[in-house]
């Protein structure tokens, strides 16, 4: 018997952990409650999840931005979820915003120059609620996608507190499992919901499976790409090692 | 004899180690510019004439970035640097987009709330420039801003590299001197710039020098306050040390 009997092997005592840092990080910064990004998919409400298990749901907040590209289904299983988990949960089209960007003399948009706004009127968004009802934004990336950068800066990585940002998308999925989220939500393909029909998989060439197999080994071996997917995901690590340093004063 | 002589004592060394730094992370991004934000402010200002003595002006951006609240002369000062420094400048008014959020439903509006929107909103457009031109970010943070927290998280303090993150308030004063900063930027009172008639001092309720001596003794006596005034600026240094974090894995 150990302390972390509540879930399967390892990953429970890894949650019960997770779960005394948010109520660590929330005691120290004296604030009231947590604001989360919904978006419809599984990283999204893991972290929300677990932020329930961690304190009362009532002081949850989850916040779903759509714009014209988000998918109905996204929309409805965050509202399921929110049910679900017993959370007061706002929808919020953010599309008037995006529009008041496009109205910038000489404004020119592609999907991610416009999928770059997006994240960060997001963040924008989850701040101005935090600010207001005294909640800490709480991030919902994974390590996966921290190691890749498969981000936008000052963005979706933006946060407060990074719940989930030890797992593995595969371990995510795990914790998916474990905590009972919605079938819907776990089956649909990951996506980054930036532009119609965007997949994570189709956009980095590669499976999850594939980069986190990848992953696990790197870390294990130092660094030392011994495949060719293994250079490949090495390389998206080097070139965007950016998005993980901060500032460090001289 | 040093390699430093070419400006006063250290600050000229220190500013060549800058330079260098500056060249270095531009090479190894692969980007071909800067875009800096230029308020009518000191720092701002410093920033933009180190960036244009370590790379060719022809390849800074400034971008002012006004609303209803900023001043005139603020805006004429940032065009006249501009001019000075030899850079392509551009003047984008933001108050379209901060509109926008204000057509949200239920928006409340407070001067620290619209204030954050609108540092997020600056950096947001900073990033777009920066994504369209394959350009970096300047950030345009001091030091004495950065260790009392006085800023926006990922907003005004969000960039790609500081170059001023070395320099306290007061030296950043003794650079804008070296560097021949027109005298109208640097005789205004420090202001955010956030809400009409905002300054630096009048909000922090002490002065920028009050700060930078506190500041000064304080990294020198390892952090224990000695004075009322120590004690202030080290309660100010705490509570915003989660704005100095960045993500660590478990």
């Amino acid at each position: 018997m150990t302390g972390c009997e509540d879930m399967t092997e390892d990953r429970g005592c890894a949650l019960g952990r997770i779960e005394q840092m948010i109520r660590y990080v929330l005691w120290s910064s004296g604030a009231e409650g947590i604001v989360v990004g919904l978006s419809g998919g599984v990283d999204s409400a893991v972290a929300a999840a677990i932020c329930c298990r961690a304190i009362s749901s009532e002081n949850v907040l989850g916040l779903t931005l759509p714009t014209k590209v988000t998918r109905e289904d996204d929309i409805r299983d965050a509202r399921e979820l929110s049910a679900m988990l017993g959370i007061r949960h706002e929808i919020l089209d953010i599309e008037p915003i995006l529009n008041a960007y496009r109205f910038i003399p000489g404004f020119y948009e592609s999907p991610v120059l416009i999928g770059n706004i997006m994240a960060r009127t997001r963040m924008t968004l989850l701040y101005y609620y935090a600010n207001r009802e005294h909640r800490l934004v709480c991030g919902t990336s994974n390590r996966t996608e921290y190691l890749l950068g498969y981000t936008t800066k000052f963005g979706d990585n933006a946060a407060d507190f990074q719940p989930i940002i030890h797992l593995y998308k595969s371990g995510v999925f795990g914790a998916a499992r474990d905590l009972g989220i919605p079938e819907s939500i776990i089956s649909k393909a990951p996506s980054a919901g930036l532009w119609q029909g965007q997949k994570d998989e189709d956009e980095l060439g590669i499976t999850y499976r594939e980069i986190d197999e990848a992953l696990e080994s790197l870390e294990r071996n130092g660094w030392l790409a011994k495949s060719p997917v293994e250079e490949k995901v090495l390389s998206l690590v080097k070139q965007n090692e950016h998005k993980r340093k901060t500032i460090s004063l001289l």
